[in-house]
């Protein structure tokens, strides 16, 4: 890890504090407890706490704080749950922490438009209950009840991407408040445009590292009429991802489909008390649709199963049995920590061409064999994307060490067959080095971005790019 | 319309031209009649014709020219099929236009993965054709066959969007030819990807003025089971627009739905010599899925159709008659010149919220007929994205100012209720007034964006911002 050097003058700071003190009051937080809860989130990656941590409730807050950031040259680290993995949330040049969590309003709901806009503090579970009576859901979700304008910060996507796409196609619109502390909107409430520069897909997916996103104007979905959810045991590895292959050929429109490998399962089976689930490559499935379409998805779906190899399925028709079961699906990254008690786990996120997936995920496990570190796989198959959950123990370099030799070979093996290093996670501070190998001297496109519109950089300073 | 102010010295042309006559050959253009030809799109912007036309065959030849127009500062225009239609091809600078027409390899095609590479000069019918025998397609269809850079650059769409997205959504990743002639690749072969800044969504819709895309790497879709199109009469435009609006709540999974006003109906009818249609408000239709699947969505539009006034149902189900029906949609901006003997049309292109698309119309219908000019509409209205085509005279100058008017009035309609000016046509040389006041300061960031990565300005200069 880095040693913090700040950028600005701590007289500076205080400066801003003092100004800002009076209009914030006890939403500006300087205690050391507040600080360290905001230097991390739920990765590896140790902490690196910020100077000073403030509430604002409105984007005009949001853009009076930027300015003053802007005219001492002090960093500005956005935050929304603390859920983020690549240590977005690293305060290694100090700075001021912006916790959007008090930036919690619905702005509006359109049923008829089926979109809806709300400010960045928002989680998807609180949309997704304010959404319940119109018949519309929010698709989009990554485990963790992240707030929606970290999702869209860092491209979020998750078991429904494979149907319902990422925050890429997610998000209309932005509010964002520059490094400059201007106010700017993207996008309309049109559903396409052409006019102009497509400004909102820059944001989105940009970590903080450009500009803060307040206000996010979403597209949603209807509530589909019928949703079954299952399982399905496969006799090899190979079998469960041509299922899968052969399922998008066949136009099937599945709305999850996750592998967990035997290792997987075994933990989730232990951490939340499956029953009667074999420690085998299993598939987690979802569809949805009306009471005919569905059953056809279905039949369709079992035939090309059967043919691979599967076997049992278990139907999760009732809305319990099917929380229990994504719950577990959601909780994989910790049944995969409580293996080895005590110890942490570094994720890795490639997404390669489907055609590619069966060889990377074997490769995978082969390479986890030989590093003899637990490594179970979970991933969101239907993209492309897995995660190879390598577990080791924090206090023993040398497990950490071989961790991370581990992770960068399954990098390397994805980027050989044109794949990237990060499906859903983004780059943060933990994969910058792999981020050159996998996009070349388009990386000096985005360096060029970056220092023009931030050219003191002071927006989450040190992710995505070293300028 | 703009006189020529040329940035760069004659004789460096000349040693350019000179320089690259050897490489070149009979692919380096002069002539007045190709220069002409160059020099305008498909809409009444006029020509202006560029000082020399180059017909390269790879990306390196298209580096090769950019370098030297870089060294000289001298304007480059890209040239797909000459099919946009807000002047993004007009020379307003003089320089180089580089007709990508020989760059038509399909580079690769990935069955299991649904994807494909191409040259930027493939059309989308070429593509199609080529991957008939392995039931693919690629979905976008904005009426002309025009070349996939050009719809990558204009950002895209068509009939199908409403289902399958635009241009946005298809590409993958570019290999783009920077203002400074250096080779880039944005985006993978992978589905998803939280990789850094998105700089292919950054390309897409650029209208060529932050480089030269040379290669489309595009997702591909099955080619369904069933395809059942149809038409279907509205008492009035309202009974329409509302089934649109209930069908898409319903999640009805429409691959088309397009409105024709009772005019261009009138205009079709007579163009496309369409036998046994009503001249009123029409929806033409299309269902993708299985055929149990295709019957559902029918049975479920039908009802709704029905309760808003739809009558008269026509199915086209063999091919021949499906083709006939959206040639004949396609052809409808020259069926509605074909209205006025010697007539050009503008067209606009706004794109709204659904909820405000009958307000948006009748609107619409209302200024056009207090302006005295043949209106016809014809709409993408799934997306809340319609044509007003309004057809002149463009001998009579009273005529042209009046449907100048009359396409502002439009637009200010759609930017009121949170509308863009342009669904899929683009800004071009011709709506750059309406982006700032769609935008607001937010065009002072794409035009940050666009003084960063062409400091010299010579990206098909004068269209999208004047910087």
């Amino acid at each position: 890890m880095n040693r913090v050097t700040r950028p600005f003058h701590q007289s500076d700071l205080q400066i801003l504090v003092n100004d800002l003190a009076p209009l914030y009051g006890d939403r500006i937080h300087l205690s050391q407890a507040v600080r360290e809860q905001h230097g991390q989130g739920e990765d590896s990656y140790g902490c690196m706490p910020p100077d000073v941590v403030i509430y604002p409730f409105c984007t005009e807050e949001v853009a009076q704080i930027v300015r003053l950031c802007h005219q001492y040259h002090i960093p500005v680290i956005p935050y929304g749950t603390g859920t983020s993995v690549e240590g977005h949330l690293l305060a290694t040049q100090g700075g001021v922490c912006l916790d959007l969590s008090e930036m919690d309003q619905i702005v509006e709901i359109n049923p008829q438009d089926m979109d809806c806009r709300v400010q960045a503090g928002v989680t998807r579970e609180e949309l997704n209950k304010a959404l319940r009576y119109d018949g519309l859901f929010f698709p989009i979700d990554p485990g963790a009840n992240a707030s929606i304008g970290g999702m869209a910060s860092t491209r979020a996507s998750g078991t429904n991407a494979v149907r319902y796409g990422t925050m890429r196609e997610a998000v209309l619109g932005l509010t964002v408040v520059t490094p400059q502390g201007e106010i700017i909107r993207t996008g309309t409430r049109a559903r396409k445009s052409a006019a102009g520069y497509d400004l909102t897909r820059m944001y989105v997916g940009a970590e903080g590292t450009l500009g803060v996103i307040t206000e996010v104007q979403l597209r949603l979905h209807p509530v589909p009429e019928q949703i079954r959810s299952a399982v399905c045991s496969f006799e090899n590895l190979e079998g469960a991802v041509y299922t899968v292959i052969e399922a998008m050929q066949a136009a099937i429109p599945m709305a999850r489909i996750e592998l967990l490998n035997n290792l997987q399962m075994k933990a989730c089976i232990k951490y939340s008390k499956l029953e009667g689930f074999a420690e085998a490559p299993t598939l987690f499935l979802e569809f949805h649709g009306s009471p005919v379409g569905v059953q056809e998805q279905i039949d369709l779906f079992e035939e090309i199963a059967g043919s691979n190899g599967g076997t049992q399925f278990r139907w999760a028709d009732n809305t319990e049995d099917r929380n229990a079961l994504w719950t577990a699906r959601h909780n994989a990254y910790f049944a995969a920590q409580s293996l080895k008690p005590g110890a942490k786990a570094i994720t890795t996120d490639v997404c390669v061409p489907i055609s590619r997936l069966a060889d990377c995920i074997l490769a995978a496990e082969e390479a986890a064999k030989e590093s003899d570190l637990l490594c179970p796989i979970v991933g969101h198959v239907g993209d492309g994307n897995f995660h190879l959950l390598i577990v080791f123990n924090p206090a023993d370099c040398d497990e950490l060490e071989a961790a991370r030799k581990l992770s960068a070979k399954v990098v390397e093996g994805a980027l050989a067959v044109g794949g990237t290093c990060t499906g859903e996670h983004g780059i943060g501070s933990g994969k910058k080095e792999y981020l050159r190998t996998e996009h070349g001297n388009a990386v000096e496109i985005m360096a060029t971005l970056k220092r023009a519109l931030d050219p003191n950089n002071i927006m989450n300073p040190g992710k995505v790019l070293d300028i």
